[in-house]
């Protein structure tokens, strides 16, 4: 820990001191502080709303970032309402995951327990603040959040309102931890092996991959989807269509969003019939190989004209992020073959990408999109804010072996 | 992947092509895999015992490794009939983990599936090149491993084996991988992103440390144990002096192996007699202040006197490794209060710290001892070296909001 400053190893001490009274905490008062998270944020909308105009202030009309940094009434009603939701969800914490006696005489429970410290580096959405916070405070973990420097004072008077929360309830504040908007917060966060359980960065893919590059401390990856949906010879055209038009024109700057259509080259007459309703709501063909494995984020997408399923699947497993992949055919025994041989979080049959998402899969809440293999995969819900450990009792029992 | 020269890249990518062949193999065809993989090594037990004699010859007399490397007929028998024993376990894949319909008409299941390319970088055991081979055939995924210099000979002769049965049953050699014993091998196991979906060091903490500092890909940190036992005023004497004697001295090279004895200030008379046992068995006894937190990985053992039970549970917060905990007391509320507030794999009530094991623990094989939270937590089975995938099926669904 030689390389973290005095000033945030301190911080980070007294996060984890505070995860172990939020760990403990029984599941109403867990509930019952996301509730006066929520009240309280409403009551501070005049405050919230001032110290974001100064951070709006701050940017470049023409700053993208504009529209996601962005608060007002509706947005901050619906960070108070999530938090509402979150509370309303069913505990998670020390459920029985599995329990037996041994021929040794011990008694093993495996129980679900929280992570410990969660610490988040995202961009430059204040929502979030709001959003893991009271994830983590459901599943009776401490937050550390480092937020992008354009949101820095709406990131600050969200924290703000959530620590008075803490501190009228008793609890202790660094439960809810949110650090300088500096480079050396993020790489100390990186570094704090054995103050940091899980560091999760959320936002554009050169995030992500200084975390993955730096970080000595567990990482669950988020985001990165380069997406593809495969029409076989014997899709329902109209069908196919529509599913593509919606995975790719929905939302297009999200990670589930449609990168790349595969068809079979059977189909290739009826090509523009697959790609006019995406056309019409205004998509940009493109058929470059160069554009292969690209993630658009925008109304452009590649198409390639593919020889059978095996090369579909070639193609998928080369430019594929693990993300979200999807087939269109009527053959249940081609799409089973291609739900077991895709290796992705997400393998859709006849249906739109634009559905992984944590509300959709029945989650409750989304901590994020996972496109890593260990822990949690695809959407991420309370569960994956856990972790569990091994209890044993027995009357002095010894191991002879 | 600009860093991983050529060779190494092409055998890692033939790894992963050769885990989409394993991943797809039916229950039957894995268990017989295993079960000729034992026999292989059984018919092979000459060249085997050839193969280490010159890795043995190769270490000085006095090498402390001379023990952990050296093969007999009944160290190769127990290797094959361990191969055998992983046969007959339960299949693990494919199982549905959840399933339900959603409003929107989706159609979800979260199924088991293999993590692809599991890798392993160790010590001087020749025995986990048979180990984690067959444990990640029988899970379906393909193994890349990196064993020490010492065992370089040995380790070869074990894959040469395992990579005839392959060729014999028609599946790609690459499925198991040896690569040379170099410092190189391991720097492109841990830079190998995209290619390796889990790397897992077994081996001393200083292996464990510079995987932790240098790895870009997923990793499961195993071994290092700093384990306590807690011996509260209202214990039974004879039960305790038997339980620590047994955590100590049972084999005291291993991860569980008791290190530091905190005894309640009540009990201060009765020191001698709780830790007679142990010294009959050979213990030396350190009281330094300088000796908490040290993992001992011998007969040495260290001893406080605290003042309650709130000062043994801020010792081992601070100088614990998360891996195995006890305490000894007659008090069901003391006990709860211990296995609730302790943040380590492996809790323990009156009993042994030594069962914290994989076979102790009924997992049936153990593919080491995970000291981390995310993924996989204290003795790690079959489980831990599969992941998930999700499985939406419908017809045309599309995302509305």
């Amino acid at each position: 820990m030689a390389e973290l400053s005095e000033g945030i190893e301190q911080t980070l001490e007294a996060a984890k001191t505070a995860s172990k009274v939020v760990a403990l905490l029984p599941d109403a008062a867990r509930r019952q502080l996301l509730r006066q998270m929520a009240s309280a944020l409403r009551g501070a909308t005049e405050q919230l709303l001032a110290a974001n105009a100064g951070d709006v202030a701050a940017l470049p009309e023409a700053d993208p970032r504009r529209d996601r940094l962005f608060l007002t009434p509706e947005r901050i009603e619906a960070i108070a309402a999530s938090a509402e939701v979150v509370a309303a969800l069913p505990d998670v914490l020390w459920e029985t995951l599995e329990a037996r006696t041994m021929p040794s005489g011990i008694r093993l429970r495996r129980v679900r327990v929280p992570l410990g410290v969660v610490a988040c580096i995202y961009e430059a959405r204040p929502n979030v603040t709001a959003d893991i916070a009271g994830l983590c405070l459901r599943t009776g973990n401490a937050a550390v959040l480092k937020g992008g420097k354009e949101a820095a004072r709406s990131n600050a008077a969200i924290a703000d309102v959530i620590t008075g929360v803490l501190r009228a309830e008793g609890l202790p504040e660094a439960a809810v931890t949110l650090l300088p908007s500096t480079h050396e917060a993020s790489q100390a966060l990186m570094m704090a092996e054995g103050l940091v359980d899980v560091l999760i960065p959320r936002g554009s893919a050169r995030l992500i991959r200084a975390v993955r590059e730096q970080a000595r401390v567990p990482v669950i990856e988020t985001g990165a989807g380069v997406c593809h949906t495969y029409v076989h010879e014997d899709a329902e055209i109209a069908l196919a269509a529509r599913v593509i038009a919606n995975a790719k024109m929905r939302r297009v700057s999200v990670c589930n969003a449609l990168d790349c259509v595969l068809v079979h080259r059977a189909l290739e007459p009826q090509l523009e019939a697959l790609l006019a309703p995406c056309r019409a709501a205004g998509a940009q063909v493109h058929t470059a190989p160069e554009d292969w494995g690209r993630e658009w984020l925008s109304p452009n997408l590649s198409v390639r004209v593919v020889d059978s399923l095996d090369a579909a699947l070639a193609h998928i497993a080369r430019f594929g992020s693990g993300h979200s992949e999807a087939i269109l055919t009527q053959s249940p025994e081609v799409a089973a073959r291609f739900q077991r041989e895709v290796d992705a979080a997400c393998v859709y049959v006849n249906t739109s990408t634009a559905f992984t998402d944590g509300g959709e899969f029945g989650l409750g809440a989304e901590v994020g999109i996972s496109t890593q293999k260990l822990h949690a995969r695809g959407p991420m819900g309370l569960m994956a804010l856990t972790t569990y450990k091994w209890l044993i009792e027995s009357h002095g029992a010894i191991r002879s072996r």
